[in-house]
Parts: C-alpha cells; structure tokens; sequence
C-alpha cells in the first residue's frame, strides 16, 4: 500500500507556477516585527501578501492558470465567480495577457473590491448570495461567451500559483537560516493552504501547515478532524468576506488531509483586534480574511510559545469605514 | 578651486553603518504598484520605511550613532528629544544596547508616539512646545545624569545610519537592473535626506534627490533655493507632526546644498490624500510626514512622466483617530 498518494500539484508544478509568474507577480517580502514577537514568545514571519498586486494572493493562481489557456481559446475571454479578491485577480490577469473578463460577484460584496475589478477593466455582474447560485450565473455566461472559466480554487493550476507563496516563504527561512515550526494561513476553499503546503512539506517535511478560519466558517477544521470534506452549517455571520466557502475543495483538501494539515479558528473580535494589530505593529493594512491566521496567534488558539511561526497575510482590500471601525 | 568639498559623511561611512545595523534593523522592501504607474505615468518605487523596527526610519542613525558610544560612556544613558519617531528610535536601540534612556516630547505629541516610546522601556519628559526649549530641557537633563545626548538629525553618525535608507534603495535598483531619476523623500532637519542623498549620489550621480515638506513647513525649499539655511515662518499648522523643524541643520543642508538637492512642497489635503492612497492601493500606513514625498508625486509637484522615480515612505505611527479620518 502506498502510504502517499501521488497529488494533484507537485513541487515541480509550483516551480512552474513560478517561473509564469517572476515577470508579473510580486515577490512579497517576510516581515518581522520584535514587539509580536515579544508579545507571542514565538519568533514569527509575516508574509506579506497585502502587497501583491491586486492587493490579495488570489494573482497568483488566476494569473498562472490563464496564462496556461491556449491563444485559440483566449478571444472568448474568461469568466469567474468570486466574493472579491479572486475576481480582481482575474480581472488584472485578464489585463495583462488581453482578454476580456467577466466576473459574477455577491451584491454585497466590499465596495471596494466591486470598484477595484471593474478598475481592471472587467465586466462585473452582481447576483443575491442568499438566493441565487453564481456558479450556475457563471456556467451560462461562459457557455454563451465561449469563454473559460476560471475556477477559484479547487484546479491544479491554481493550487499550483498559490503555492508560490509556500515557495518564497521556504525560500527566504532558508536565506534566515530558519526551519518554520508552524505556517499559518487564512482557508475559504483551501486552494491557498494547498499550494503552501505543497511547497512547504517538500522542503521542510516536518513543518505543521494550519488552515485558519472565522468560527461559524469552519469547515476544513471540521473536515480535517473527520477526514472527509464537511460543510459548516451556514448559519453564522462574519466580518471575513472572503472566507464564505461552504466546504473545502475536492482537490484541496485531498492534498491538505495528505500533508496533515491542521485547522484553527478565530472570533470576529479576535480577527478585529488583529487587524488593529497589524495596523499598529506592522504598520500593514490587512482584511478581515486575510488576518485570520494572525488572530489565531494573537489570540492564542495554538501553541506558538518557542517556535518559528510563518503567518500569511493573505489580503488587504477593506473597506475604509470597516477598517476605521476596527482600529478604532 | 575644489568644487566639491569633503562632505562629513561619505559612502564609505555609510557602508560601515550598513554592517553594523544588519543584525537589528529590518531590510525594508522597494515595492511597486502598477495602479500607481499608470496613474502617475511614472515607473514609481516605494522604499517601504514605515515597515522599520520602531515603525520608522529613526531607528537607524539613533543605533548607528549609540553603537559607537564607548562602553565607559554607557552607564549613564542617553537623552534625547523628539517629536516620537527619533524618540522610539532611541528608546528601542537603547533596549537593545541596555542603556538607560529618557526622552523629552512635546506634550501634543501623538499619543500613539509616546505610549510607544514607554513601550520601549524609556523615560518619557513632557514639554510645552510652544513655551519652553525642549534642546535646553534635554541639555539639563544630560548634564545632570551624565548621559549622552543623541541628536535628531544634525550629527554624523546619525546622517550615516539614515543613509543605509539610501544604500538599500540602490542596491535593490540594481537588482531591478533600474536608475532612478528622481528619489524624493521626507525632511524634517534634513538627516534622512542627507544620508540618501550621499549613497544615491555615490552610485548615480545624475539622479536627483528631492526633500519633500509640508506647505508652511518649506525651510528645506526655501534654503535650497537661497543657497543657505533659513528658517520656515513658524505660522502654519500641519497634520505633519514629524516635519516641524524650524530650519534645516547645518551639518545636513552642507550636503544637502552640495549635491544638489531640490525641494518639493505638499499641501495637507495633498497629504491626506496621500495616506488614503497608500492605505487603498499599497495596504501601506503611513503616518501624514511619512507620506509627504508621495503627496508631492501624486499632486503632480514635479515631473515625474516618463521617469524612474523612488518616493521614500519615512515613518507609520499615526493615531487610528487621524488615521480613520484620513482615509474616510
């Protein structure tokens, strides 16, 4: 019996993932900050990834799987469904490699994140995230626009351009002379967990790789304690707009439950103070989602105490009267 | 007839402060933003300073300079005043050095400024700025605890350990494989400048270097164009809280005035709307003196289309009252 299955993504594909991205993306940077890590009595690594460009990972994977659409299918553009940051992803990929976009986003999503898409030049196309299925809206648009559709997560070549996050961070501990302990990053559909993990386990097997998500949204902390993918019962309300997803991936989440990935969870207060945190410590502007993991520290719901902690900081697109509110 | 004089600080000095900051200061990024490209028309570079221990630039010259206080000379501390960002500086190399430090701010100073400062385990003496004479304060102070007195700016070593900003910046243009036409950047006495503008200058000698001040606060403007130090009128009011020095320092406009330094203005509204832009499009906070040069770019101050410009973001602590004001 093989005790590991071969997966999706490889190390290998994220070493591709990387070289489609070296000319467009950002290589964000691992910060530090000696007053958190007083506070935590972990030495702990920030990865920025507010400062991508589109102000959230979510480049990355849509960059790297566009980029892999053949030229004869790309005059039909491409079409996705996202929350925000996936769509002003797209959108900035679709501006680069000129084709056109179309993005179905919640009526309610950050007006922010509405604004900024169509500043990317995409067609944006609102729908009722309580009553209507956008993955549905999304299908019909790309069947009648031959367009292709870009999925959010759960894709190899997605995974695969997240994972580039995983691949810097190894890159630069090892440029620190650090093994990581524990990284920690904030999970929707786990397409970004997936690709660190990839990339982080092939260099550092004994690293502990953590989803972390809003309490009332924890389906891959349910999902990987079970091992089976699990729903969260849909019921809560959240301040982490893009951590909505019902369930882990399929793909996702057979490489997160390989490679043992773990799952925390945070409260809105605990997610509210962290991103006053990063305000004050780490002078960084982070969104509720993306500062997750960063609450799960802060707030102590896993052991940091001695040991080098990677947190991702995995979006930065925030309303300013939210923001306000919780630095406030 | 020499045309250019010995300067007090040169590249070689600034090499040596590099060496010994590499253990304790953070080597902030140079990041880019393509949505302010395009809206620039420029190919823009952020020196990411407010990423700094201490949340700003000052950390630099205050440890370079007390890294050279003898061991003799340590047991009586240091004393220095500051409006808070050189007061964190000082407090937390002090931390570092286990030295004893008091500071003298003025009592309007930002809370957040002098609480931090505490944090750093300093003694904080509060003065009326507008009545009494923080230097003379400071002067009774050190006489009276045999302490050493770390000025803010108009010193050598301090002017070296800001220009390891400098060196950094060329360094990574480098790596970009890119000259800079233009690197703007805060003054307050002229010390980060200063020590920008001797590294920049040592590599490219035909980029200009640039001060930027509040509108009111223009001393730098002023002296640069009269060929001698002068004063600022003392009557305008700015958000600015790190840039009210009355007159640029001696030591800091020698070079200033020698390399050719020009200096740029930006008005309040310009520099609040410099912050909102760094909050939405960088996910940067910069504190309203941090963000002065990028005021001046975005204001279209001076020409930048078309050119390589680098726009230094000096310092992040700002109050989140102001702040949420700021970018509402």
């Amino acid at each position: 019996m093989d005790p590991s299955p071969p997966l999706a993504v490889t190390a290998a594909d994220i070493d591709a993932a990387a070289r489609v991205l070296a000319p467009f993306a950002v290589r964000t940077p691992l910060l530090s900050s000696p007053t958190l890590d007083a506070a935590t009595g972990a030495r702990v690594l920030f990865k920025a990834e507010v400062l991508q460009r589109t102000g959230s990972f979510k480049f990355r994977g849509a960059f790297n799987k566009m980029s892999a659409i053949p030229q004869a299918a790309r005059a039909g553009g491409v079409v996705a469904f996202s929350s925000g940051n996936h769509a002003q992803g797209v959108a900035a990929a679709a501006q680069l490699l000129g084709m056109r976009a179309t993005i179905v986003m919640p009526a309610d999503a950050p007006l922010a994140k509405r604004e900024r898409t169509k500043g990317y030049g995409a067609e944006v196309v609102l729908y009722d995230r309580l009553r209507e299925d956008r993955e549905a809206i999304a299908r019909g648009l790309a069947a009648e626009r031959d367009a292709t559709l870009v999925p959010p997560y759960d894709d190899a070549e997605i995974i695969a351009g997240q994972g580039t996050v995983g691949r810097e961070i190894a890159d630069d501990l090892a440029a620190l002379g650090l093994a990581p302990d524990i990284v920690a990053a904030p999970a929707s559909g786990g397409g970004l967990v997936a690709g660190i993990a990839v990339a982080i386990k092939a260099r550092y097997p004994n690293a502990m790789v953590m989803t972390a998500e809003p309490e009332g949204f924890d389906d891959h902390a349910r999902s990987l304690r079970a091992g089976r993918r699990e729903a969260h019962d849909g019921k809560a309300q959240t301040i982490c707009d893009a951590l909505m997803a019902a369930m882990p991936g399929e793909i996702t989440f057979a490489i997160n439950r390989v490679l043992g990935v773990r799952g925390v969870v945070a409260s809105d207060a605990e997610v509210g103070r962290a991103v006053a945190a990063a305000f004050a410590e780490l002078k960084l502007v982070v969104e509720p989602g993306g500062a997750v993991a960063l609450a799960a520290l802060l707030a102590g719901r896993f052991d940091a105490r001695g040991k080098t902690v990677v947190i991702v900081l995995s979006g930065g697109n925030v309303d300013a009267d939210l923001f306000a509110r919780l630095i406030g």
